[in-house]
């Protein structure tokens, strides 16, 4: 029975056959039931590495960059404790307090020092939809137990064009995650080392780099790495908001008198749009919330119950943090640079402990937490692409998984377009924001979209207050989403110019981008699906109908032409050699050569022989308008081009030949129904004696 | 009799056969005696053209650049009149005057104003040394009036090393001229318009671009091309000289007191040394004058008669200019400026003619044919890399001619070597004249050394005076190559640092380049020999004798891998169909569809199908691991692989698919004796009716 090979095959059952251990092991013989003929084997093959010397090199190169390559069977993954699971799955939220309240003082101080105190009321409603979708979230958790994306939600209650919304807003999030942590990352470090500020982008793109690496060999989400730099960013960031606020309220710091400690440039009135445009870049603090509801499985058991636990400590701290931070910019009256160097989170924690060893460690601590923010990244947007793949959407090449078991593809296109992001932004935060909050708020939107139709569905207990829950969540989410669409429609420095216009970034992009983007899903998944039902076998093939009609391509008659004729005859009666020349004189040498070699190899008279002449001397359109034309007068027949091919001994050798089987393989690649068969000849390699035929 | 088809075919014999006149024209059948079974047909084919987008869009790029093909019947030779024959022959030598004397002053200068006057003597030197060569020269016109290149001279009547060092000389030679020739016509042009100073080696290098585009369009040598530039420069730079010495003599020109204009560095002090550097620069005017000999056969009849005279012209009017020029020089007290801008010429153009129309006419002359000299070099190394690979010397895609009949890959390498040169060293001539008079004098020694063994050989009538002649040319061509070697071996600025160690550029270029250069002929030769020797037909091939198994690697069990299956069994009977993967549920199913397909199609009973488990997800190796074992089993056999090829209607469509079978064609070229056969399904193509099988 099949289902047999399923369980594990005992090794070594039959010894292996190879000479010197180094080949195929037997380890199943005779699957299932066997009709006469059909011989079914499993055999566990072993990689006995690459044989040329190129190859090597790539292999080495690979292994020491990648390392060595896991089997399959060790895919399982970690479960973690509730303490591990806050540090893996929290340190992309929690880490946007460095750039979120930054980024809505930096809207308000446009309209000059009066506008910063509206920040305490935009940090409110920001924390408020804090709660709101911490709750809207938490049920999802219980709803979800293996796991719910936003994609799939969407997917499974919306149908599939929201679902595919929420993806591609989701691949969207999962970049400028990559980007913009990697740029605050960044900026935290070059505020401590101010020597570092023009070297942002370097920085960021050598950030880019290890995290690529790193995730290429395999990096597990390992409770251990992840906790030491989340819980001190979390610990030292408490500390600083406690210090300060004890400092504040119980001290009253003279520093502390909420005035703007710098002249304050007032280009802009305040207004609605302005408090919109604010809000929704304070909104950025909350990205990342939803890793927790994706997360559930990874949790030790009672899964659901550990996660909602730790999304609402995750929520908590967040909201705390945020909250304090908010407080203290507006008590010591911090302005943004606009630069973004200093960052705003340097300059509290300057102005709250000096320049102490705390201020480094909050700065390096910043630093640590963000880059595993962006790593986060590095596992969800492989993740998903791997799944949009499985289900037709995305190229079947981002399903597979490399040496070390990891989604290579995914990784490796996620880092280019982090990184071209970080280029083109110049590595500025403050200029990324405006795309950021669009995409992460319209998946959330549609995952809890997506949850209020999976109560309505499902009926069960109290299910008008869930689906409540998740409406109330749904409304926000996507008011923020309208609002940072809206607001920030054109925003930021212009990026570069076309045809002497300036193109500026902003929300248009990802809105922009989120239709193609499902356009090219929707084409894929058409591509797939055609393909499929194509190759779905419908009328019975045999053999026995297939009439040969064999064509072999010579440049001269010798060893090589006469093995490649002899294979050709082997395999078929009607074989045709051509050869192609502008010269009548090289023409009339050749059929010379040809009646000569008859005498010693009887089955040349089997052979027509073609000289084709080109005046233009080009060879490959010759032999094609020749293959062309044996294709019209036998329409029914199968033609196979059977190709004589000199393979060098050395790879420098190559260029002395002329690559002509090559070119002509190519060629014929886009000729439908046309067989082509390469025999090669190694050149000046030892052969084994009774190998000759063809060896 | 195949002699038969050395004649011009008779066209429209036959009316075409192909469907819409796009097909191969048949125009003779049945060449010769032809046993049973053998047809042999000369066809003439006509081009189809590309058949996929990309392939439109190069042809039409490259119709637009290079031009429409020409067919190889038009590749008749201009036959020139001794007018135009000193045109295109002579504006490589005439042209030197340009550079050579500056070269030389400008090593005097270094010595400070009382060296200059050397020049006058050391000038002298050199017109006695250009009357040797020209006489000896002379001689080789009569001996070889197929045309007397240093490569064939020394090759027939020195032997294969010295005929090397030659070829390789010249390569170089060719090389350096267009460099030189270029940067000293930009030299000229940038001294008439100054604002161009700063950008020398952007205009040279789309000089090299236009010499390249123009030379693989096939421009060919034409008389009436080169006349004019050739002639305006001899008759405006005669008459420039003319105008002078009357002044000079005559007038008695005030500004003409021998005395240099300008304060002259003193760095050096005069010696044996500076005076041979001096007169190896000054040398370098007589670079080229080797063109007549090589050019015999493109001479009206009688060709020698009319070569020889034209060599006496072309070096008559060369060593006026020459002497005219230094004396000049000399009287006007001209200094060259170190930078190379204003060039010398120019400075004394302006003397003698202040900037009038004249002027700007002795410098557009000297640009035109500066370009010409360079377009010399465009001919010279085609033809040579084409009569070195010819003799299996150079890679045979040098012999190849491309659309224009221009020998297209000599044609860019030339071009790339020089563009290479050109931006190392900056533009500028100076820097490079160093390099040049070594390989130009080594030739010139190994044609002269040839010519007295020639004549030693023969022994016909006045031999000995003959063989005297060659002889001094060769001893004094071999004293400038040694000078030229010696002194400047190490010369001029640093062109880049390795390790901090500054590279300064210097004859030992040359010196160090010519043994390598024929190192590297010697291996193409000894490869293309062994080549040869090995595919000399000598065992009988039989096609009865190739035992054959066919493994066909299978993804799936759909119409892909059943169409391909059937394709093998159509051809041998040993078939087997492999799968691999790594997840045993996998294997399972694909074997339940398997045994599923049997009902369908018969033949499927005759193939063995393989399970190969893959633990590390690797594909390749484990294919390849796979044939290594069945090929142990089974030595004596040949192994087809045939490969289901699944080819998408479009090519951005390619990603989408996984490229398996191309990456596997790719592993397998590497295995001996391995035959590779791609059997193609073509997804989304309408098939005609009837067409199923295969198609």
């Amino acid at each position: 029975m099949p289902r047999e090979s399923s369980t594990a095959p005992p090794a070594d059952v039959v010894p292996p056959i190879s000479r010197g251990g180094r080949g195929i092991r037997l380890i199943r013989q005779y699957l299932g039931d066997r009709p006469p003929g059909l011989e079914e084997t499993t055999l566990t093959a072993r990689d006995r590495g690459p044989r040329t010397a190129a190859g090597r090199l790539w292999r080495q190169g690979k292994r020491v960059l990648i390392g060595r390559p896991i089997p399959s069977t060790q895919a399982a993954q970690e479960r973690l404790t509730r303490v591990k699971a806050l540090a893996v799955l929290s340190s992309d939220a929690i880490s946007s307090v460095a750039y979120g309240p930054e980024a809505a003082l930096l809207v308000l101080s446009a309209a000059g020092a009066g506008a910063l105190v509206l920040n305490l009321p935009i940090s409110a409603a920001i924390a408020l939809l804090l709660v709101i979708v911490t709750f809207s979230y938490r049920q999802t958790i219980f709803a979800y137990p293996s796991g719910g994306g936003s994609y799939i939600v969407a997917s499974e209650n919306l149908g599939r064009i929201p679902g595919l919304v929420a993806a591609s807003a989701l691949l969207i999030d999962y970049v400028l995650t990559v980007a913009v942590s990697v740029a605050s990352g960044v900026a935290a470090l070059a505020s401590a080392v101010p020597a570092l500020g023009d070297q942002l982008v370097p920085i960021g793109l050598a950030c880019i780099a290890l995290l690529a690496i790193g995730n290429l060999r395999g990096v597990r989400e390992s409770g251990a790495l992840f906790a030491a730099p989340t819980y001190l960013f979390i610990l030292s960031l408490l500390a600083l908001v406690g210090v300060g606020l004890v400092r504040v309220l119980v001290f009253h710091d003279p520093a502390a008198t909420g005035a703007p400690r710098e002249p304050v440039a007032r280009g802009e009135t305040v207004g609605v749009l302005l408090v919109l445009k604010a809000f929704s870049s304070g909104c950025t603090a909350m990205t990342g919330i939803e890793a927790v509801s994706n997360g559930v499985p990874a949790f030790n058991p009672p899964e659901s119950r550990n996660a909602a636990t730790t999304m609402l400590w995750m929520s908590g701290i967040l909201g705390t943090l945020f909250v304090g931070i908010v407080v203290l910019f507006y008590a010591y009256g911090l302005v943004p640079d606009p630069t973004g160097n200093p960052t705003l989170l340097s300059q509290l924690t300057e102005q709250v402990v000096g320049r102490s060893w705390f201020y480094y460690l909050v700065q390096g601590a910043t630093l640590l937490v963000l880059v595993l923010a962006a790593n986060t990244s590095y596992a969800d947007f492989p993740r998903l692409s791997a799944i949009l793949a499985r289900d037709n959407f995305a190229p079947h090449l981002f399903g597979f998984r490399g040496d070390r078991l990891a989604f290579s593809v995914g990784i490796i296109v996620l880092s280019i377009l982090a990184a071209v992001l970080l280029v083109l932004f110049r590595g500025s935060v403050d200029a990324l924001i405006p795309l950021f909050a669009v995409g992460v708020f319209v998946a959330f939107t549609l995952s809890q979209a997506g949850m209020v139709v999976h109560w309505r569905r499902l009926r069960g207990a109290r299910w008008r207050a869930k689906a409540t829950i998740n409406g109330l969540g749904a409304v926000a989410a996507a008011t923020v989403a309208l609002v940072a669409g809206g607001t920030k429609f054109i925003s930021g420095e212009p990026l570069f110019q076309v045809a002497g216009f300036d193109v500026r970034a902003g929300s248009w992009i990802v809105i922009v981008l989120i239709p193609l983007i499902i356009l090219n899903f929707l084409g894929i998944h058409r591509h797939y699906t055609r393909a499929a039902d194509e190759l779905a076998v419908e009328t019975p093939l045999s053999p026995e109908a297939i009439k040969h009609v064999v064509i072999v391509p010579i440049g001269a008659v010798n060893r090589l032409a006469i093995q490649t004729l002899a294979y050709a005859c082997s395999i078929a009666t009607n074989v045709s050699a051509v050869y192609v020349s502008d010269v009548p004189e090289e023409m009339a040498q050749l059929h010379q050569t040809w009646r000569a070699q008859r005498v010693h190899h009887a089955f040349l008279d089997r052979v027509s022989l073609r000289l084709v002449r080109s005046p233009y001397r080009s060879l490959i359109p010759a032999l094609m308008s020749y293959i062309d034309d044996v294709d019209q007068r036998q329409p029914s027949s199968t033609i196979t081009v059977v190709l004589p091919e000199l393979v060098p001994a050395h790879w420098w050798e190559q260029p002395l030949h002329t690559q002509t089987a090559l070119r002509l393989k190519a060629a014929l690649l886009f000729r439908p129904g046309t067989v082509v068969t390469s025999v090669p000849y190694h050149l000046e390699r030892e052969l084994p004696p009774g190998q000759e035929q063809l060896r």
